[in-house]
Order: structure tokens, then C-alpha cells, then sequence
């Protein structure tokens, strides 16, 4: 990252207000390459009932019994897409895992509050069964699904591996960049308890880390320098709890001179250190 | 880092045997692409009395006020060298340095068990009196020192910014590569002991977590993902009591694929992550 990007990203600041997160978006967008030539793109297959159960397929010409790299995006449980007209996000991330030899998917959820916990990792599930029935066709393998998400997408992933875990089979790694993952420890805030519910009574049953710290999939936690407190405590949570149980670190980036939604947004860009540590892990899990 | 490199590394283990250790060096020496035709080196100016006091000292043509980048060698308290003969290691170090347009020092210290604690900090303040008089000569800014460390190394950079922290005017920032930072909590073995003394009861005030907290020194750290469990367990209390103080993760950097040599013996290689965070610290630290 140049210092002039890295200051622009520092004057936003860590908090989510909408000057950061629209400066951020814009900052970010002007750097992006744009799609691929060789990207090909087919939007908005059903996976599932709601309308929100859309994906976009990401492919390019030969691939074959390819990785399958998912990305589910943030917005609070409450908003987001994975498309916006005229804005390269979240198609980048499909066009990454093109562009590296990989089927790409970007999908949507159903959105709280009128869906709630466990609605993500009901709609993860409804995803990870049409990739199972359907991504082979596409060139993918479905024995090598990489889940990705950011935000509160990451939060979904990992409340589908943790709460979802006889379902998991296939599910070669996941990329968790700032997740909320306990909500034990979470700050309250409205935006989770659109999703959680406003008794917290409810919330210790929805932690994913018990989960997290049992599963066999492969996890790569990012955490962004200028990220919100709440998610550097999420973060350090994880850590301690991780290093009590294993005895070793979680494999947790520290990206320098990032924040809460530039990494994902970077792809695509010639800032290339979350492209290369997305791709890595990819290519390490899925063989 | 290739699947290829990885899987070597891996298959050295975590342990600090003299295979792993052997075998890293020659894995490494292997990919190294040597020093560059505009470094010049200049080796054994004394900085001090004993012996040890020794550093090499490396610069390009054209240098003026520019940052200057020290590197202190581990081996356990008790061995190790800034260069041996017809090894690219450390020199690889300043010749970094050197390419980056900074002045590279890397230099020796007396060992344990003759010397103990203090006498690393003890080293380092020597050393960088040495800077303050004479670095400006050399085209460097006495005033934009940045100490960095490996393992033992890094214990004595941590020791001085912890234990002479009114002698730190001028340190711009510290990279701490896998070292041992709290002696309450670190694993007793025969080589802390040969510095810190095998009585116990001393190692407590020895300690740098405190003085760490408390610096206002920028800090870089990284562990390595096959760095032995006791970095990872050390990695993990720095993380628990930084963000209990500071309410904010450290720069922690998890260096997938590495082990405990092999980060630093990657500069000067193609393996060039460890060189861009590196070198991406010092230009921020230095402006």
C-alpha cells in the first residue's frame, strides 16, 4: 500500500459512519481494474426460495474440477448485495477467483430483521447443496468449496461451520476478514440485534467460537489495522482462545493500513497483499 | 511462497533441532540472490570494547539523512553472527537495507553465559551511541533509527526499548521477528537460563512485556506459522495484555509458511513477503 492510500484510509477513521464507508467504497472503486476479459459472468441463479437466494457464477474458458471460491458480503446482517450496478463490487470477487483459475460465486442472503439467526447459516446450507448438485457442470469441484465473507458475511460463514457442522462435508477452507465470531463478548449493537434479537439471553446459543475452535476446516482470520475496536477485541478473543485450546496461534493477518471494508475491496486493484493472501490460502487448501 | 518451498519447511518441523535449523539455512542460502553490485559494504568498525562489539555497515551511493535499519542476529543468547564466510546471512540484511535506500547495520553482541542480561540493552545503547556520532557520515538520520531483531535478537531490541527507555531518542520504530518478550510467562530452557540466570526469581524484572506497553516506540512483530509453540504462546500473551491495555491489537503479522529462521533468511530471495513488510515499515515509520 503507497503512504498517499494509506493516509486516505487513515483520515476516514475506524468507526462504520457512512462518510468512512462511503469514502471508502469511492477510494476504492477508482483503483479497481475492472472485470477480466476472460471473466464470464452469469447472474442471479436461485439457490434457494427467497429472492434473496441469488448467486452470480463466475468462470472462464477450460477450468475442470476447479476450486469453488464463495464470497458472502457485510452490510450488518441488514443490507448489502453482491452486485451493484455501475460498481465493481462484489464482482471482483468472483472475477478474482476467475482470474486465478478458480469458479467464482458471489451471493445474497436473506436480510434481518425479518430474517434471523440462524438465517445465515440456513442460506449458507441452501448454497453449499446447489454448488454440490450444480458447480460441477460449471467446471468446479465441489469436494473444494472455499467460503469467504466479510463483515457480517464472515459471521455468517462462520456460523455455518460452526452451527452446521455434519453439512460441512466439501468445505475445503474459509476466509473470515472482520467477523464478529462471539457473541458472548460482542458489543451490543443494533445492527446484531436486528439478527440476534433484542433479548441477549438469546445470543450465547449463536457464538461461533466454540464451533470455530472444532472444526477440521481450514480457517484464515484477517483483521484490518483500522478496523472498528469492537473487531480488534473479537480479534484478540479469538486469539486467546484459540492459543488455550491449541496451544498456537490462529492464522490471523494483521493488514497494515487497511479498514473494515478495504481488503475485500482491493481485490481487483494493484494493491495486491489480500489478493495474495486470499489466493495462497486458496491454492494451500484446496490442493 | 511456492507449495514447493512451503512443503520443505514444513517437513523441517517447528523444533529448533539442528536439522531444522541446518536445513533452513541451506534451503535459504539456496534462494538467495546475493547482494547487490551498488551496496557497499564496509565490515568490523568497533562500537565498543569487547570484541563483540562489532557491526558491518552498508550503504549505496547518494545516501543522505536517510533512515537508518539496524539488524540484531538471534541464536539463543548464546551464538550467532552478523556474517559468516561464504554465507549470504545477515548480510542479506543490509544489503536489503542498502537497496531500499536506507543505511543497513547489522552487527554481534557479547554472549551468554559470559554476559547476561542487561548486557543486550546494554549493547544496543552502545551501538546506537555509535549511530548518534557517526551514522550522518555515512548518509544516515541519526534521528530515524529503526532496531530490528530475530528471536534472541529480538529479545534484546525489545530489552532495550523496554529497559533504556530513556535512552531511545531517535528510534523511529522496531521490527521483532519471533522473539521471547515475557520472561514471567516464557518456557524455562537452557538457553534463557544462560542469560537470565537459572534462578527464576531474577527473570521477573527482566521482562520487556511492560516496557513494550509503555514504549511509544512503533512496533512491528510477526511469528511464523512453524515458529516452536512457545513463540506462539509468548505471540498470544502479547496479544492478550496489548489489547487488555490498549484496547487495540498489536502489528502482529502471522507469516504463513515460514519458520522460525526462515523469515529473515527471505530477504534478499524471491520469497519477497517478508521483505515488503519490512521494508513497507520502515518507510512508515521513517516518513
Amino acid at each position: 500500500m503507497t503512504p498517499a492510500i494509506r493516509a486516505e484510509l487513515a483520515a476516514l477513521g475506524n468507526d462504520l459512519t457512512p462518510a468512512m464507508l462511503g469514502g471508502t467504497q469511492k477510494l476504492m472503486a477508482s483503483m479497481s481494474r475492472g472485470m477480466a476479459a476472460a471473466t464470464k459472468v452469469t447472474r442471479d441463479i436461485a439457490y434457494g426460495p427467497d429472492q434473496r437466494h441469488r448467486l452470480d457464477l463466475f468462470t472462464c474458458d477450460g477450468l475442470n474440477g476447479a476450486p469453488v471460491f464463495v464470497f458472502v458480503h457485510g452490510g450488518g446482517f441488514v443490507m448489502g448485495d453482491k452486485h451493484t450496478e455501475g460498481s465493481p463490487f462484489y464482482s471482483n470477487m468472483g472475477d478474482f477467483a476467475a482470474r486465478h483459475g478458480f469458479v467464482g460465486v458471489t451471493m445474497t442472503y436473506r436480510l434481518a430483521p425479518a430474517h434471523k439467526f440462524p438465517s445465515g447459516p440456513d442460506d449458507l446450507a441452501l448454497l453449499v447443496d446447489w454448488l454440490r448438485a450444480e458447480v460441477a457442470a460449471h467446471g468446479g469441484d465441489p469436494a473444494k468449496i472455499i467460503l469467504s465473507g466479510q463483515s457480517a458475511g464472515a459471521t455468517h460463514v462462520a456460523g455455518y461451520l460452526a452451527h452446521r457442522r455434519e453439512h460441512c462435508a466439501g468445505i475445503a477452507g474459509a476466509c473470515l476478514m472482520s467477523g464478529i465470531y462471539d457473541t458472548v463478548t460482542a458489543e451490543p449493537n443494533a445492527f446484531a440485534e436486528a439478527y440476534y434479537g433484542e433479548d441477549r439471553r438469546g445470543w450465547g446459543p449463536a457464538t461461533c467460537l466454540p464451533g470455530l475452535l472444532a472444526t477440521p476446516v481450514p480457517l484464515q482470520f484477517s483483521i484490518a489495522e483500522f478496523d472498528p475496536d469492537d473487531f480488534h477485541r473479537q480479534a484478540a478473543q479469538l486469539v486467546a482462545q484459540w492459543s488455550a485450546t491449541k496451544g498456537r496461534l490462529p492464522e490471523l493477518h494483521y493488514l497494515s493500513g487497511h479498514n473494515h471494508l478495504s481488503p475485500a475491496l482491493s481485490i481487483g486493484s494493484d494493491m495486491r497483499e489480500v489478493e495474495r493472501m486470499v489466493a495462497g490460502f486458496v491454492r494451500r487448501v484446496a490442493g
